[in-house]
């Protein structure tokens, strides 16, 4: 049982902002700045692809108005909205959350190095298959 | 008019992996990792903000599965989700678009530094009830 397994069964606190069936959503703890909202699914999945299409789609439906309320309570100029799965993707609780993080300026939020991969494979029809095989 | 809006219309290819009524998802032409996947709206919105209920549910529905299927095709360990919103938040592109990357190791993939904000009220009651106050 994860920290967000808690928050949901109100044995922790949380600064909640939004809440529906599906859909708990509330202040990072830790946040890159002001405004840094998770969003949750109340069933308990560790990563997105253990999680049902109903949670998905809630979450999903959600996402543009949590992101139009964080961008007017803030003032970024810019939202990235990142969901990390397993232990070497940056996740820390496992439990499904999109993070919801303003942009305020070019060194603060969410900063990423963008380095494209240089494989000679990286790119091309075999890939393209083998995944467009996997969601048959 | 985006590059998408000209893969959505077929006027540019593209290595598609998955289309139904509202999302299109393809191979990103400069990936992070091999099997980096671009999920996008057929439905022409510039931030997600803007991307209608519908739009963000359908995208939402499909990334357990899409997920699922980047790592089966890939065998990486981790996949990071990421949603840019704004020039200044890392978007190129003017037209929604979820990007699901592999991450195969520590140093490949999508790499971020994690600073968190020290500002003294990044996190409490005043900033949870505006952003909760926008959502009514």
């Amino acid at each position: 049982m994860t920290i967000f397994s808690k928050i949901l069964r109100g044995e922790v606190p949380c600064h909640k902002v939004y809440e529906d069936d599906k859909v708990l959503a509330f202040l990072d703890i830790n946040p890159l700045a002001p405004g840094h909202v998770l969003v949750i699914p109340k069933e308990e999945a560790a990563t997105i692809d253990e999680l049902s299409d109903e949670s998905a789609a809630a979450i999903g439906r959600i996402l543009p108005r949590i992101a139009r309320a964080v961008r007017r309570a803030t003032k970024a100029p810019g939202i990235n909205i990142l969901q990390n799965n397993g232990a070497i993707a940056n996740q820390a609780v496992m439990h499904v959350h999109f993070h919801v993080i303003p942009k305020p300026e070019e060194e603060k939020g969410l900063r990423m190095k963008w380095t494209p991969c240089t494989d000679e494979n990286r790119v091309g029809p075999d890939i393209a298959a083998r995944i467009a095989g996997c969601l048959k």
